[in-house]
């Protein structure tokens, strides 16, 4: 491992719109096998319901990523310098048969998480976060789930696909891998199928920040909300995009109005630092809605976020 | 009327994505005549003084409307359950005659709401509110409006023109439809001409909750504001959706700066739960100047919101 | 069977950005179950190998369709006078299983056909040609197959899967659909896996049109080569939009440079008057990658022209 | 009139991007009144019956119009030196009432005219085309008529209107405007109500080139026919944007898939040089829908080229 | 100086889509050269290091300003009849330069100033803000310098240049142009090289308002920090338009997640009522990357609301 | 130097979506340092006089490029099997100082060429050419050039600036690096300055075949009239996108109407083979202005083709 962890591309030599298009400009895997963290793309669409596309979403939250800096004044953190973050590319997912893809998904982050590592995953859609957790809960045992989404993402099947992004959630609880006493969705909203909805995902483990809450309640009360249920598990943070608001994320597959601002979600990621988070993914960006990279750039900024809160011991 | 109301076409067998572009997927009221509560097109914008186009609003908001779900968390109920929600199409209106136009809009809502039924009107552009006024007020009497807007939209007449977009709560208000003591604007922002406008929009009935008065009063006391302003009396719900900001409704045609969130609009729609609402209107979508139908989107939720707050005893 | 059959909407009540989205305004085949000729939505693109979305093609396309009217001047005729044509509405397809998704529109398609109805279905990507060329098979035998394309799609296998829309035309002649005289593509163009690609589909039944020879031949002689090879064998017509250059069709999911104009399609198809055209299909439209319909509009346009050159027998 | 004509503003002082957004950077009327050419806005869009917008035709035409640089090599000639050009801003038309935009512009451009400035309009939908050539008439009497277009607007009316975008030929016709015997649409395709509306159109005086004849006949063959149907009689040139392609205009109100390139439309217009063009207008740039200025550089640059062609005793 | 200020061109004549496109289409400054207040554009973008193209961004704010009206309710004042405010046009700066286009805004703003007018600049990227600082210090001594901004702008140089949209406070701070105790960012949020850009910008006389700040304090609280900061000194304000969210302004060069409102920025400009604004600049305004003048709107609404905080005592 | 060449990453393990954003998804030229041939990108463009952007060009055309397939059917060809191909990644160059953009061009370029590797460019701004040409007039003596642009770009100087995209070609006339008598431009088009421009362009050792000369010649005549000037000398080929027709290629800085079609450019560039092409350029790909990457895709196809005449004993 090197003694200081090579950070992003020089700007003062490459601009920042040229050169390599890795997030946030680091180096690959590749060229740092050791590194400590790794921020993945798994470009896969083929359980979205709606609006297709998110499978070229790494590529473009990699893109918007660009003008990402080191030094995080918020948490006054550098986090390329706490730990070495590699860029560890995409993963080949077979884009034809949601099973196989599921555990191509699950095998390729295994080998890459090995015993130590931990990994942010660049989706897709929300099909990947099982596959996810379950590489997470054979290495910790049940995890506390931070979900982040306009959806619960807890239906059964849909079409007789048990595999989709709006079910790994259910999944994952059915498998064990979600601690049933401290996970959360957070920014829920938007109608549902039926009352039923609800009280089910209650049974497999989430409480709920609704997406109204915050409409009434200080941001720092919905930190504590969230960091009181979390409690000092091992946490998986699974970001939806949607859970934006529109305004702030057309680009994503089954938009509702009525989410959170930027500010807000950001606001919400800083208030894990000390947590133990030991896996994530950013989900549902479809960058053909996208405009201007709002949403990519949204994106970029919420997976930085997570790399500030992660626990400094890493290395 | 049939024992259960016939809801959204079922996800299961057609996608979200397929099937018939119904507002929610909702049916048609030619296959339901005896439907309690109607959404309908009024695709007509030659009172737009500004940016046109929302005469393709009506398909462009229903488009966007096929993820909405039949359960309501926020108000706990089911609109298309409570009662028989249906889609009654397009009116045909003359672009080329404001006059007629207004005519034709009168005579058809007239027609469709018989003497029971609740009609909620897709724009088109606000000329369309004067004849939905006219027919809420030939059955109920004088109607308390509540109008979220940027604009007052009561100037008196523009190029000689007494029906624009511009004029209706004017022209509503000099014909008594309107309830001088229960009327208010919400969202109001933006230049005006003078400091006439508003004592001439006070003179005509309304009070206004101020898009800047979002910034300082909790939503709750806004919610309050409303209700205590509308009273007990009918009351017609009238939306220009340039009451968001540019940034969560680029598509309308006369949009200003400083508006509100999809979120707050919706909440306090939420809080009409338990009114009188007899009838709405939601306008100036521009599908043009939309993006990956963000507004479609909160227009769609807009409307939605209005059909869980209409009064149960429908049925 | 009526005497005369139903037109498109009266565009002198109803404008024709107001009222129903059935294609061309038609009347639906609910309405008419009598039809001659149906066009179908088949909303499906789980066989994408790129960009997807083509999911929303078929109620983007009738969108577009709303400026058709009942007079071609180019072939002089009045293809809604000639037959009862219909919108068939959109078919429920599994969008998470290629071989159910094949399965479900063959049934459906055989359903809608009968013995005697034409079927133009619009797409979809192009794994959707297959089962319609098995629905045509069943009634005609071996069919000559004019198919419109910048990709030769007949491919084996991607990623395992036997059905995609690279490989429609390879299982049809596997399967002893094809004609394998009287088949040929049109507007070939680009790169390719190797020479073997060109070769396996000549033996699968195909010569070749390139893209380069209408820099080269006038349009006559292109429409004489195209007729000579089809002969006078049931023919079917399966146009990928991509065979018009992305300038013409950038809503689109494997775009490439050098492809034909929108004249000159249309064109081609002009000259296939006469002929024993027995069904057709249009796929590959991705709304989300077009701008202000040029995609939709051809695709329309395309569409108009096929149910012009429909024998007239028919009736 | 000065002795050398002010040409556009110095690129080589303000760039191009920069400065006062007059068409071609041009001198205003209002500082060179004693200017022989007009270029004039004619923002008003109430005559349009599918897409409205082409109210800001003429300020986004302008905006396209920055590159256009002072000789063209194609004619050798040098447009703004040969005569005197300046934009003489837009006339204040009302938005709400056709028959008073109709004679507000015919008053308007006769009183710009004169008796000897030859005016070229910017639309603006085509209702426009109608008061133009009354002005025209008053001067010169019968005009033999160009009309570029996918249509033929020689519609009666529609929605009782008998001024609209789609009527102006059939109004010019019967009030005897129109050179019955050298009157000739271009670009003419797409279907039509019906066999009657090209007889029609042929009895008000027009033959036609249809878009296809460019498919078939060398475009100097067509020139020819154009320049032997309008002979040496005064001629008004009206051009429709619509007449391209969606390819190369999409910001247009009605589009038609089949149309020309802009290399066709241009090299037509070349062919003009020698006639004596009394006057022009450009219509149907609807910006809402264009995409990068495409299409308002397409029109900056027809109304360049009629610029070149405008006969060189005007001075 | 007439006795009352000519205001925007009468809507009731020239609708508000038409005519000339100066900013609120006031007067230009050729028209009426004893203008008090002048809003000028600085179209250059050479200091630009991400994103260019803020050279198109005055006729684009112009363009975006058509709706704005003369009475402001916020506050109660007619910014146009206070005083004579007029368009004073583009400034042609060299592109290739940034030395010499330094120069000459720096000369040009002097010019038009004179000893006693006001100017608003419309950017342009954030470089002019140096030699507009150079004018107002030389007519004011230090500057209490009120910037909002995503980025502090105070870097040293970039690939040597000093002179660069990154680099202009640090430059004025150097210069002696800035108040030292009287300086304030808002809106400061992202990632930042190091720890020492914040303390480097303290040294420089800046305090910061960050955006999370926004999150937590009551909008008066921060107007009340900002105010207690400025004092009574002679402010100018500079205003980077990613001080919003991208999702209020996409049209910009360097956006970071996580911003203001339009609303709550539009709040914190209307609290500068009383004190003495000498001079601003709206800035980064890249029209490439807006839609439908989302970002446009905004900074038309912040120049007008600048206009009407500025001191009475000008005429 | 390998036996064979590695070509593009297998699409049956990573789709075409996913994996590394190289040119065609080729090796990097630092995986492969004896490549043959280099796709190198330039991101520069601040000698842009119009719309700026090109900076961001390199990234976007290999984005567009990830559908090219190894075998060309046009040609008969493998231009990966044949040589070597990899992607040298993008050069950081000053974006501040013309000058010392030029200077780290040529010596960037001069070292990865060696003696002996042909490098093709991707912009961009026009600027980068000349540059280009010194490292191949150092190599071969005077080069024949064969420059596609709307433009003569033989301008002298703008705003002072010797180095802009419009004057690189004067530059290398004077500098002696262009062949006299074998050096052409095609696509020429859109008004001039002057006349002068023209015949200066001549004795800068330039003919040229012009846009128009496409409507009135066969294609094979037009690349004879292009070989025929080339004859057998060392060939440069600068291709500025914009000479494509703004319809296909709208995302450029300085695009004129009626241009080339993007069949009529490639079956030039196929033209070609069995000359001696040393190096090329293709430039002027704005994205900011593209749209579902159609000028990408155009540029994509352009280099792949130039790969395609590269002469065979590069190995």
């Amino acid at each position: 491992m090197p003694a200081t962890p090579v950070g992003p591309a020089d700007a003062t030599r490459i601009p920042r719109y040229a050169g390599d298009g890795t997030f946030a400009r680091l180096p690959r895997l590749t060229d740092l096998p050791d590194a400590d963290v790794l921020v993945w793309g798994v470009p896969f669409d083929t359980g979205a319901s709606y609006r297709p596309g998110a499978r070229f979403g790494p590529n473009h939250v990699r893109q918007s990523s660009r003008l990402l800096r080191p030094y995080n004044p918020a948490l006054d953190v550098e986090p390329f310098t706490a730990r070495q973050v590699a860029d560890a590319g995409d993963v080949g997912v077979n884009p034809f048969d949601l099973g196989a893809a599921v555990a191509t998904i699950e095998e390729a982050a295994g080998a890459l998480c090995g015993t130590r590592r931990r990994l942010i995953a660049i989706g897709g859609d929300h099909t990947i976060a099982l596959p996810l957790l379950r590489v997470q809960h054979e290495r910790h045992g049940p995890i506390a789930v931070l979900h982040f989404d306009a959806h619960l993402d807890t239906w059964d099947t849909y079409f007789g696909a048990a595999y989709t992004h709006g079910t790994p959630f259910r999944r994952a609880s059915e498998e064990g891998l979600v601690d049933l006493d401290h996970s959360v969705h957070v920014g829920i909203r938007g109608p549902l199928y039926s009352r039923l909805d609800l009280t089910e995902s209650e049974k497999l483990g989430f409480t709920a920040v609704h997406a109204r809450d915050f409409a009434r309640q200080p941001i720092d009360d919905i930190v504590n909300r969230v960091r009181a249920r979390l409690g000092d598990r091992p946490v998986y943070v699974s970001i939806d995009i949607d859970v934006l608001d529109p305004g702030f994320a057309p680009g994503t597959g089954t938009p509702e109005a009525g989410g959170l601002s930027s500010r807000e979600l950001l606001e919400v990621l800083r208030g894990l630092a000390g947590l133990n988070v030991v896996g994530a993914d950013v989900v549902e960006v479809a960058p053909a809605y996208d405009h201007a990279e709002i949403t990519g750039i949204a994106a970029a900024h919420v997976i930085y976020e997570l790399l500030c809160v992660l626990p400094e011991e890493d290395r």
